[in-house]
């Protein structure tokens, strides 16, 4: 039988796409990882009173947990080194290799463990991870991951061409390690599996062919990669000269959303008019990666435009393309860049302001695990606890204030607690 | 008598402005605070030996201290907070408040020792540092950073116009404040006054020639800011339209560099070419801050062109408009803007690599010290010990990786032991 719970901070959080909201000494009143209700102080105490068990964090920072849309568990190992190349180069010169280790267990148990503790750790509750080709490795890391209690798609990759023979898979080998990993993976509802086509330049047409029949009869979610670099998007051009756009060359094998497949798109950088038309019809998310885009020279995406076209936007970290798994990062990180780009190149396109930023981080990228990412009646029960104390001023802050502040000084130290779906993790 | 010192590591530092050098079992040979030596293990054991007093870190990484070549100390206590405006509203809507609040000795020396404290906890050796015009508050902040033996340039803030009263000075009680400050402050001799106007648009003519009276009557140098932004760039041509460009408007009052006056400009975005020239001619100094001119939307200064030009550069954190105190993020930054740069704005100036960006935190900046920056006979024995320890993978890595990896994942904790002049600070 669920138990009921009360969660007590200081609660600071997005009102909705603009505005932040704060209520010192509000409760979260939970059930079976589900919030129940929001209450405010007198509500709460009524509550605990009546003897509801109550988790008291007193003036700490209580906020909803932050989803990072896009990261590449087998690229932790290498993050914050090899960023001195391009995408495509980059992929062939420091990737494929290290994705090549997983076939071997010993080292995808050191290093998804790493990852697994390190996303623990940090600030963010749920996640969209790509882990590599290798069925038992990718199999392991849904195991680790759910032995921590975090949320998480993972997907195992798929891929038929142009990368090294240790992760290029045949199209019926490709195929039939999809529905093995399928089969084998034990239950768990916070981990689930995603269809993760890496992305055109390593997928041919039969391929995604049998990935899109697959995601048809599993019903399962889709996750790959977007117009991230010029020389990419001109390459995939060179590979489809039939599909209109890239998101086109997705969407013929029945990859790129739609009301019965659910798909997040890494990047975005450089789709042309008609992909937006595509992704807003077919309602396709995109993870915004804005560190990544930095390491990699990619550029910045028009989130802005993205979000005026009533397209769902989340965050993502992209670790290794993105040295930092934290998702503090990721919501400064796309603030500066937006910045930038404002400045730089389209002045009708206005900066992303902190609340807007946090809520991609939250409710934007949330959206794509169902009722996830607000504080709200029906949603998860997914939150953060956070602790300024270590960061020290001479005067006092908003609770606003706070929060801003924490989010771009504060690191893993700062996230007191963590709960995932009611469970706390942390 | 000065006392003979080994200091023993993995020495990884520049062999020039864009290779890296790795001596697993260095030694530095240090006496009265300068670098005599770097000697490799037999040499060095061969000292030791003999009974020279030695230090030994053991596979830790020796490299060069970080020089910040541009810091608001009394902006640190807003850190992180207030980065939704452009400069010149920023700084009339946060920064002057804040500022003028130094006039009261309690809150000065409170948010003066966390700065001093978080200069010394972090990678930072020498910074060039703006105090406000308050002239015990700046001689504390002084004292401050003396007592945890950081090397620095403190300027008292000079201004005459367009700020409000607690921090506006007459001409005269503006150059009679800087003679104050500069008798009254203690001897010590990494701790040293510079002269600072604060920007053009604060400073009257009369004050600046005040100053540059003073400039060449006690030989201090200059620091200021130049070309941050397109509003402030137009405001200064208003103000004056007789001068050629911003920095000219420096230049009439002699306080734009040249060998009796060494001089940094902060910023330096939008220098248009003639005054690039006069920056080249003079040798003026560029601190380039790609943390602040993200979080401001000021824009990416072309670092390439000037290093390109010899004008000497080195990177600064300009907390508050950066929010960051740490130098590791100013270099890390530093190679993501001209990334971003060089995808957006101009292909024919290439990013910076990561032992570029590193030699201008360290030979760079150190320059405008004297002395300061390198691994080399006859320059300060500056140092900083980095521990790696906590940033686990599962795999080894280089020592050249090792120090990339740390400048990207990690922060004040990896900062083992510290070196200012051949003292340890930390």
């Amino acid at each position: 039988m669920p138990i009921p719970k009360l969660i007590r901070g200081h609660l600071v959080y997005n009102r909705d796409a603009t505005r932040l909201i704060s209520r010192r000494g509000g409760y979260i009143y939970t059930e079976d990882g589900i919030i129940k209700k929001v209450l405010s102080e007198a509500e709460g105490m009524q509550l605990a009173e009546k003897g509801v068990q109550l988790e008291d964090f007193g003036d700490k920072i209580l906020l909803p947990g932050l989803v990072d849309l896009h990261v590449h568990a087998p690229q932790y190992s290498f993050r914050g080194i090899g960023m001195d190349l391009e995408l495509l180069d980059w992929l062939t010169t420091y990737t494929f290799p290290e994705e090549s280790r997983y076939g071997d267990p010993d080292y995808a148990e050191k290093a998804y463990t790493l990852f697994a503790d390190g996303l623990r750790n940090g600030p963010t509750t749920r996640a969209c991870v790509f882990a590599t080709t290798h069925v038992p490795a990718t199999l392991r890391l849904m195991e680790l991951l759910e032995e921590r209690g975090m949320g998480a798609y993972v997907g195992k990759v798929s891929m038929d061409r142009d990368c090294p023979d240790a992760i290029r898979e045949t199209v019926g080998g490709g195929l039939a390690a999809v529905r093995d990993w399928l089969a084998a993976r034990q239950g768990g509802c916070l981990v689930k599996p995603i269809l993760t086509p890496r992305f055109i330049p390593t997928c041919s047409g039969e391929l995604l062919d049998g990935l899109g029949r697959l995601q048809r009869e599993y019903h399962l979610p889709v996750q790959s990669h977007l117009s991230e670099n010029p020389a990419e998007v001109a390459l995939v051009k060179r590979l489809c000269p039939e599909a209109e756009t890239y998101g086109h060359a997705y969407e013929k094998h029945s990859l790129f959303g739609g009301a019965n497949c659910p798909t997040v798109m890494a990047h975005c950088i450089y789709s042309e008019p008609k992909e937006v038309d595509l992704m807003a019809e077919n309602g396709v998310f995109v993870a915004h990666c804005p560190q990544s885009n930095a390491n990699l020279a990619s550029g910045i995406a028009p989130v802005r435009a993205y979000l005026n076209r009533g397209i769902p936007v989340g965050l993502g970290t992209d670790v290794a393309g993105g040295h930092s798994l934290s998702m503090f990062r990721a919501v400064t990180d796309a603030i500066q860049v937006s910045k930038l780009r404002w400045r730089l190149v389209d002045q009708s396109l206005s900066p992303l302001s902190f609340p807007e930023a946090l809520w991609l981080a939250t409710a934007g990228g949330g959206a794509f695990f169902g009722n996830v990412g607000r504080l709200e009646e029906g949603y998860a029960c997914d939150l953060l606890v956070l602790d300024d104390s270590d960061l020290p001023a001479p005067r006092t802050f908003t609770a606003e204030e706070r929060l801003e502040r924490l989010f771009y000084l504060g690191d893993d130290r700062n996230v007191f607690a963590k709960y995932v779906a009611g469970n706390r993790v942390k």
